[in-house]
């Protein structure tokens, strides 16, 4: 599966979302990750996030059956490497 | 189509950003967008957004095929109706 991942949390817990995000998927833009997972990452993943999150952050998934099951587009600057660029 | 919006622009800027995405599609969470596009919406929305971001700015398109063609999962607070609640 193919896991996106956007979150909107407190200041004090950014990093440590970040650091565990980046241990599955790969950074893309400010608060997004992405990256292929096994279910059993992607649920690791989940119960990781959960030690770190309150109940009043926002951690949102997108889960895709592969990479190809969508394309991506950019405007502005590319932080990362776009499907396409317009 | 149904295309996720998440951007990452500027401060001055944001707000007119989530304007012309509301227009659009629904908001979600700080930050990010989604909606049912037709290709003509969607290259509007694109047409609008590059009139109001700088070359700074990040915003990325997830544009999938349909709302069936992927699910969601929330952790924490979820800020509007999502599929699933994990």
């Amino acid at each position: 599966m193919y896991v996106v991942l956007v979150y909107d949390v407190s200041v004090e817990r950014v990093a440590k979302v970040l650091q565990v995000g980046r241990k599955y998927l790969t950074w893309v833009q400010n608060s997004v990750l992405e990256g292929e997972l096994t279910p059993a990452q992607f649920a690791r993943l989940k119960a990781e996030l959960k030690k770190v999150a309150e109940a009043s952050d926002a951690i949102r998934f997108y889960v895709l059956p592969s990479k190809n099951s969508f394309r991506v587009e950019v405007l502005g600057t590319s932080k990362s490497e776009p499907s396409q660029i317009i």
